[in-house]
């Protein structure tokens, strides 16, 4: 099986849970980028201590501070990135970070509706609006002529939970905010391959699976190590033919 | 072909296009309803004005104050509509209104993304929320077993632009704000169906076309007569196996 060979990679949401062991496996892989940019709110503070003790082992990992809610803090992280890239371009845009409210049709009001959107679509498209010229220089600078995550690619991490189709079977979870954040998030998903694919540069939806992490609490069914093992399996082998797709860890497509 | 029988109905955005022409076939039906709550952001203002030479010959047709972006002006509509019924419910809520801008993945920032999301896809939820006890009434008293729209009924005005499926055949209009909105209604369409069957109330979303009105424009396909007698053809028609469904103008399902 190929293994993932993207040289210079940035996640968010990268302190914990599925984020924090993206960065672990990608930095302990048989091709550990030459960059792994791993953002999240505050690097420096409590939480961001486990990225801090990888980051005084791994010197290809760099940690940037970033709140994907607040667009300026989104353009500040992208001037950072591309000056420690040096004129080199990034092949891979992990849009991870997402925020998970218990609220049903009932409990749910405006401000929750509002806080989910901007961090897990709105985040995700302002990420890529930022990134995008460093995409772009990835992708022109790549020899790889197909589309792939090693050349350029835009990951948006999204959920079954997104899928309007199979909204029945997971409805005794109903959180809504989530659920129709994430639709949007495949909605954009979608848009940027359609705009993205000129440039080089892949985008796919991908379903991590329902996972044991403080988001998906201990009753989920996968644990964090098994549901990016298979992330990390299925980026490799992503092409044209999934552009703009929603799949789930183990590539297998998920409908709208 | 059956009427729409609904007695008391609530629409948003009624003070032009598809909304005001909603307002006009229904009052002119076979059966108008006894009551019809037009609601707009400002009744009394010069884009009210056909609205009021309507009530001024229709005194079945209540005109109330509504920005549906505003929650608590949601709320304090619904306190006026309940005083209004006088102890009756409301049969059918249909959530017309919404903006549309020519944004693309290029242009479109975040204030854009979240006022697209307010109007489109929280108005809905939050109006759903503050008229449930009203159409939790019409179900109550009505001697139908059967979801109808003559029962009790949710109906959100969707579009074929947040199909994610469809999506590549229409995106010579990219309007991202738009389309993420949209898919995120639709997501909330089919969370409502499932939320609120069990009381009686069907919940549908319909696509009226693409119709020439000021956000259509007169590139469109439909004149605003075609796509209501449409939309007011489909009412009558739906039931429980329409329940979460995204349908168009003719009554044909449109993927998610």
């Amino acid at each position: 099986m190929a293994a993932l060979q993207a040289r210079r990679v940035l996640l968010t949401g990268s302190n914990r849970g599925i984020g924090l062991e993206l960065v672990r496996q990608l930095l302990g892989g048989p091709h550990p980028p030459t960059h792994v940019f791993a953002t999240c709110r505050d690097p420096e503070g409590e939480r961001g201590k486990e990225l801090r003790d990888l980051a005084s082992k791994h010197p290809n990992l760099v940690l940037v501070k970033l709140d994907v809610a607040n667009p300026s803090a989104i353009v500040n992280a992208a001037k950072i990135v591309e000056e420690k890239l040096n004129g080199a371009g990034l092949n891979l845009l992990i849009n991870n970070a997402g925020i998970f409210t218990p609220v049903s049709l009932e409990t749910v009001d405006s401000e929750e509706m509002i806080r989910a959107y901007k961090t897990n679509a709105v985040g995700p498209l302002l990420m890529a609006q930022a990134f995008l010229p460093l995409l772009k220089k990835a992708a022109q600078d790549s020899k790889e002529k197909r589309l792939s995550c090693n050349k350029a690619a835009i990951i948006n991490i999204s959920t079954l939970l997104g899928s309007i189709e199979r909204t029945p079977e997971s409805y005794f979870k109903p959180v809504i905010s989530y659920r129709c954040s994430k639709a949007a998030l495949n909605m954009l998903t979608r848009c940027q391959a359609l705009t993205y694919s000129e440039a080089g540069i892949l985008c796919v939806a991908l379903h991590p699976g329902w996972v044991k992490t403080d988001m998906g609490t201990q009753e989920a069914d996968l644990t964090v190590d098994t549901s990016v093992r298979g992330l990390l399996s299925v980026l490799p082998i992503l092409s044209e033919k999934h552009s703009g797709m929603l799949l789930n860890w183990e590539g297998k497509a998920i409908p709208w």
